[in-house]
């Protein structure tokens, strides 16, 4: 029997391989392979269900906390989607080969860049079973190689997915190899993964803020790390409080599982009492809790029927992944800049305001992936910011800031086509 | 006394503020601040000079080579060389604040992206004390704060120009703390540094390659590492042997002790009886020691006045630095691309021939930051792809590949601006 260490290595080896001929596989042959995919989520779905069935109940007699298990969980129509989200791949335009920057050097060099896939793209990633066919079909279409590694409570759900991908690669004349799914429970081979540079050209952690830092801390290859949003809306003084009260309520409440939603509440005091009751009552409805500095305490207690507490310490920065939101009054743009800079994840934030100035020194001054004014956060998404789809949002600044679709997941290469041109002395 | 730590600690708090202003302030000052070093290199040249003196004599009475020796040395032609190269940097366009990929989502919201500085750039060199000065200008000018960390051998005078740089940045009313030399010289601070991600956003290790794969192993931050060229030519059984020979000779001759360099021929059968000899007396005239496969050696170990050896394993892929070069007569692209496949560094590589379609097999399939057809690979540098300087070369395929310029010490923020905008359920 394979040692856990021979079995990572001999996956790596193969994704590599399968890597080079990806690399040089034409748009049309991905998109066949893509739509083998799609076909076969719902032609093989008997098959899925009853993985994944294996996999919910299990997790279920272990305990696994409803919104979990919903994440866990896949159906008919859940797979439906997935297929229909692997059909629209198929129609974004594939990044590979694209020239840019392209010139012709005064010696008559023409120079320029093309774009080539990164090579093999690793994941580690918790629970929900459709990142693994998120993940290889955009790396598919990018050409570059996976190497998945889900959560094991999906353990049977992801592999059998892995495996309807690997088929339909194959079937479109690819080789199966360029995706892999690290199905063995040994917990150790996540810490050999992190040590193969040599095999592994980026990694992907998505899931929870320990597996990230985790990631971070000890991977040797280049990790794009993200997905943790701690999101600010700034209510100015010049807000226009009707579009304020919308956007707040969109940000907090229309998904308020995910890492675009909005964490804290910032407003101005000059329309903190005017405000703070008309978008307090909205949100109560909605079932949100208030986590209230004292001052916003201050206006809010005697309302009726509001869900309040007061903040603590530990309210600020927290990214709550829940109906709940802090909430603070500041007497100024610098002072909620200033809470933005200490407390901010770098990944959205947002001011709503009619006044041009405090606009423009917001978008100059927060640091951030993506910077907001009069709209809600919830929109820091690929297929929203038109990219078609994502891995995931990265909030580090090397490589791709906010959300990463197909050429995020791409290099480039200098092309440099000469006549026989040789450098001066 | 402070201890190492604390100094360290010290510093690149002080960086990070200073880049936090620095990301702000506009071209105009930028460029005050370079032109104020350039001037001073010129006018503080004795203390300079006086400083260089001093780390040369301690230098040449530990034994340093001559070639290395000559890296350290400063002088007044150097000086004004380098103060022209600041002043160069002047005339490029500032990336900062450079809009890209806007454009109208249907919804109405205007998003595009906007490029930023990346923050606090650190790098670890040896020896050459101008490096202090171009990562310093090309930080300044791209918004960056610096920490930098030169030889020991070199600390007086990379002190030195680092103070010359930092008092002319202050001169220009930023903040002096813009740029910091590490002169401390505990071994330790090195290892410090590459647990600093709060405060480092990158770091750039130039020098050896057991340098660079320390800090690659070690880091905590992101890392472009680069320098390391093992460079490959490939002569074609079509290759137009002027040509050939014209370009073998000026990528091996002209600069041999810089990671461009040709480092191996490749030859196809069907020319090398033809080639060798030509390219070799060439080689042999300017002092080129040929390290020689079976077949190569074959062919001209009869040629009067080369220098020849047999190549032995280590020497393929081997980055020479010297007027030395490996030879190999191979039967087929393929097998060039084989050999380049196994022992190229993925910096740059050549192919020369008058086939079109070898060609274009070369560039699809050859994985390098360049990849070249007819020319020399000598020129894989920042300021002769027309990026004006560099801060090295990345052969990596994260974030930037191939020589780095300003756009490269950058990242970019997604701008979001909106009326009002939600996201529907």
């Amino acid at each position: 029997m394979a040692t856990a260490t021979q079995y990572l290595q001999t996956k790596a080896q193969a994704a590599k391989a399968a890597s080079r001929v990806l690399a040089k596989s034409g748009t049309e042959v991905k998109n066949k392979a893509l739509g083998n995919i799609a076909d076969a989520l719902k032609s093989r779905e008997a098959e899925i269900l009853a993985a994944n069935a294996e996999d919910y109940a299990k997790a279920k007699a272990s305990g696994m906390s409803e919104s979990m298990l919903d994440r866990l969980m896949l159906n008919s129509q859940r797979l439906t989607g997935i297929a229909a989200d692997v059909r629209s791949i198929i129609q974004l335009p594939d990044p590979v080969g694209e020239s840019f920057d392209v010139r012709i050097l005064p010696n008559g060099i023409q120079l320029g860049k093309r774009r080539v896939p990164l090579g093999v793209i690793a994941s580690i990633y918790e629970s929900r079973p459709n990142v693994t066919i998120d993940i290889s079909a955009l790396c598919l279409k990018s050409g570059n190689a996976a190497i998945l590694r889900g959560g094991h409570e999906s353990v049977r759900s992801s592999s059998t997915l892995a495996n309807i991908v690997r088929d339909s690669i194959e079937k479109a004349g690819l080789p199966a190899d360029a995706v892999q799914y690290v199905d063995n429970p040994d917990r150790d081979l996540v810490n050999q993964m992190l040590k193969m540079r040599d095999y592994i050209d980026l990694l992907i952690p998505r899931g929870s803020e320990s597996l990230i830092k985790f990631v971070r801390d000890n991977a040797t290859m280049a990790v794009v790390a993200g997905g943790i949003g701690v999101c600010h809306t700034y209510v100015d003084a010049s807000a226009d409080l009707m579009k304020a009260k919308d956007i707040v309520f969109n940000a907090k409440v229309q998904r308020p599982t995910v890492c675009n939603a909005l964490d804290t509440i910032i407003v101005h005091n000059k329309i903190a009492k005017q405000y703070l009751p008309m978008v307090g009552v909205e949100l109560a409805k909605a079932g949100v809790e208030m986590h209230c500095d004292e001052r916003s305490m201050m206006i809010l207690a005697s309302q009726p029927d509001l869900k309040l507490k007061p903040a603590v310490a530990d309210d600020w920065g927290k990214e709550f992944l829940a109906l709940t939101a802090a909430v603070k009054v500041v007497d100024s743009l610098d002072e909620a800049l200033k809470h933005i800079e200490t407390y901010g994840s770098g990944h959205s934030e947002a001011i709503i305001t009619e006044d041009y100035s405090s606009a423009m020194r917001f978008l100059d001054e927060v640091d951030a992936a993506a910077v907001y004014v009069n709209a809600s956060t919830r929109f820091t998404d690929g297929s929203q910011f038109g990219l078609g789809a994502e891995v995931g949002i990265s909030t580090q600044k090397m490589h791709a800031r906010g959300p990463m679709g197909l050429r995020e997941l791409t290099s480039y290469k200098w092309i440099v086509m000469g006549t026989g041109q040789v450098r001066p002395g």
